[in-house]
């Protein structure tokens, strides 16, 4: 499904740059890819991330399974093919976002490298922050909030990642959070303070 | 494609409401949906009322062919159904757009009625803005900016809109233009009043 079709389009700027935005917005646009097994708490990560810095008065904005797979990407299943062009999906609505100058999160498994490599691609250097959220299969499975791992051992779901599917790790993430080992609110703050060391918002 | 697939997935609001997103912004996310023949000027008023506003310190973005045919919609090509594809993911992007709370434009020619109405339904009342440019289509063609008509008539473009694919027009469009009668400035006048006097930003 991404073979390129519209070949006879040219790209321009339009008249209002990213950067004339994200002066109005007192921050720059940015899309951090949280990467991790089911369970290992990427969404609360994402939305605490979120609540912060919308309390600081930031415009932050979290992209996941709730608001793409009921809208943009309900016409994909679970099938190889479909897996990828939802990932790659997510990355083109995420590259718009970013181009309007929000702090974009996406809380996905996303579990192929390629797929992530194809995401970061999209974007210019320093715009994608990839957070690998990295616990241990049985700390998730133990979790399970989803009864999810549950179904899957019991075989009534086929091709769950991190049971009989695989989790490629990221091989140089820009943060890697032990999520096992700390609150939501340290994860976020872990998170946070990245941003600003890179200027990405106001200290 | 738009067959639903995914639908062991509850939606949630996140920790964020859009509420508390606009009042940070100022302003009211709305979708405001250009509609008319190939060169009859959408984008031109599109980019015009996104530079007034941002120019206001309002957010605003424009979503049209060189950023989403390059992009999330580049794997579809002209067929009916991709066209129907094709503005179904825009109409999808933009109530996420909405949700961030940006005032969003969008500038395609969306020919079909039906489409445009499936986009309208994503929407909350008010949230979606049907702006019909209406300029006949001897104008267009007369202008043709891309010399896309020319090709169309010399049959190098098939199913063109308004040659050999059918323009359905607007039955009760928010707004209408009359582009051949106004200037891109006045045209844009006309839809930023139209969003100030339903406070969707501030006057």
């Amino acid at each position: 499904m991404s073979e390129v079709k519209a070949t006879n389009i040219t790209w321009h700027e339009g008249h209002v740059s990213r950067d004339e935005r994200e002066k109005l917005l007192g921050q720059k646009g940015c899309l951090i890819w949280f990467t991790g097994l089911s369970g290992s708490g990427k969404s609360t990560i994402a939305f605490t991330v979120e609540h912060e810095l919308v309390r600081e008065g930031r415009l932050a904005y979290v992209l996941d399974g709730d608001n793409i797979r009921h809208g943009l990407n309900k016409n994909l299943g679970f099938s190889a093919e479909d897996r990828a062009e939802n990932i790659r999906r997510i990355g083109e609505v995420g590259k718009l976002f970013v181009d309007l100058g929000a702090i974009t999160m996406t809380a996905f498994i996303s579990p192929y490298l390629a797929d992530r490599d194809a995401a970061r691609a999209l974007l210019d250097d320093g715009q994608f922050i990839e957070v690998f959220v990295d616990v241990p299969l049985e700390s998730c499975e133990e979790r399970d909030p989803k009864g999810l791992y549950k179904k899957a051992r019991a075989g009534e779901i086929k091709g769950f990642t991190g049971i009989d599917d695989p989790y490629e790790a990221p091989k140089n993430p820009e943060l890697v959070i032990k999520n096992g080992e700390c609150t939501p609110q340290q994860a976020a703050a872990q998170v946070i303070d990245y941003l600003k060391s890179r200027g990405l918002v106001r200290s």
